[in-house]
């Protein structure tokens, strides 16, 4: 995989964007370019919140069949970051367009990426979302967007989203200052839509899973400082994909601080999360300095 | 056509909930019932706010292209409401399926319903939104959603649904207690959508226009106590489609008080109006009592 800085180089002036709207006194934009982890044209979403900046980034990652644009026009997070001061990056969830693999369900495949690079034919051509997100965007949007200060990250995601929120922030806590998540997969290695995308992308060997499992990541000896997740009690996935006890039995062996707060009523989608997302702003923002 | 008595004896058992999700400790729901209005089955969503009720409902109309989902997803204004102890009421845009007649275009048919009745083949066999809105869904939801205070209503919208509120409002002063709008159409009379929309659903007789232009009703002697409107100056349909200025006009005329605030940088869609959902749904609030 080249290195951060090849990729900087190469894709810094290749930022297109797509569109700009005013929103809370600051600016959504969508934007796309050529990616060389993906070998395709990702998107992604900015929120920028109005004033001077620099300004921290959370990262906002969504869920099976979302896009860049669902979390910014669904979690209502925009007045939020606005009144604290905080730009938003929404990924795109896959690789897309002809050419690029796909699954006819809606849990693998395009708008199904788990936030990993796939090593097993036909998904390892373009399906390296770990490069992307790890490698590339970073760089890309320090160079294309200065008022992004990439010295005060933080991240937080939904459901798929969830699960590369933690497993990104596990896998480089220096890099995150504070990881929260909304109704996480916990545990591919322990769940139905894990079992599927990552024997799809990663083969047989569940060893290779390991990296891309939460719950695995602590047993294995990765550590943040803490941890929140939002679950809502009515989540239809709750008890067979999502189980967050298996999140909480970890923190616990590994004296990992987690706050969990489960929400009697709340099912699994945005009108869930706009309910909470404020909460989780503002405690990024506070971590954030 | 049916009077209201009659369209709630009807039709107040056959209401069905899609869906209901928990947000902001209220619920958002979706509903269907087949209407005697348009023939057809019509869906609407329904926020309701935590508490006890009775709750005053806040119409919210829609623009071309959108559902009964597009401003409950995408407004923020459950958030708003929950706090405010309001009722949402977000109607679909028209009738549709199969047998519904339709247009290649987005601005005519299905999901651009204008607010009005039809009265031109192909469309006056189901598109008749005004009947289902003024005189058949108040009485559904006063019999099925008893916590639903229809003695204080408000109604706002956007675009096509802006022209929607005023014109309802206009028509039905008592009805209203206040009524706003996000970029309306102001004047079908003087606009390309609504000289394609009301030629098509009404035909060339003008004269039978202005019971669905609020400029014109305004000029024949409709009135309400006042009117609040934003309008984005970056919109890209102000100078063709919107003509504030003739709303100014025609209020100026009539000495009908017009709050117009105009927003530099903000465009058309819902990036827009989240930002100031808020001070509507309050400026509403204020006049429900």
């Amino acid at each position: 995989m080249t290195g951060a800085a090849g990729f900087a180089h190469q894709l810094g002036m290749s930022l297109e964007t797509l569109n700009r709207h005013r929103c809370f006194e600051g600016v959504q934009s969508f934007h796309r370019h050529q990616s060389c982890a993906t070998r395709t044209a990702m998107r992604f979403g900015v929120y920028t919140p109005p004033g001077e900046g620099p300004f921290p980034v959370v990262w906002c990652l969504a869920g099976l069949t979302c896009t860049e644009e669902t979390f910014a026009i669904k979690a209502g997070a925009q007045r939020v970051a606005a009144q604290l001061g905080l730009m938003l990056v929404t990924p795109d969830t896959s690789p897309r367009g002809e050419g690029v693999a796909d699954d006819p369900a809606y849990d693998m495949g395009q708008a199904a990426g788990f936030y990993l690079d796939a090593t097993q034919a036909p998904w390892a051509a373009h399906f390296q979302m770990r490069a992307w997100l790890e490698d590339e965007l970073p760089d890309l949007i320090a160079e294309a967007l200065p008022v992004a200060d990439l010295a005060r990250q933080s991240i937080l995601g939904h459901s798929m989203g969830g699960h590369g929120a933690l497993t990104m922030a596990l896998r480089s806590p220096q890099r995150f200052r504070s990881v929260s998540a909304f109704a996480p997969i916990v545990s591919p290695l322990n769940c139905p839509w894990g079992e599927k995308a990552l024997s799809g992308y990663l083969g047989p060997d569940r060893a290779a899973w390991r990296a891309y499992d939460a719950c695995a990541l602590i047993a294995d000896g990765a550590r943040v400082k803490e941890i929140l997740v939002d679950q809502g009690e009515s989540d239809p996935y709750l008890a067979e994909q999502l189980k967050p006890e298996l999140l909480e039995a970890a923190c616990a062996e590994a004296g990992l601080p987690l706050t969990l707060r489960r929400h009697a009523g709340y099912d699994h989608g945005y009108f869930f999360i706009q309910g909470f997302i404020a909460d989780h702003l503002a405690w990024h923002r506070e971590r954030l300095g």
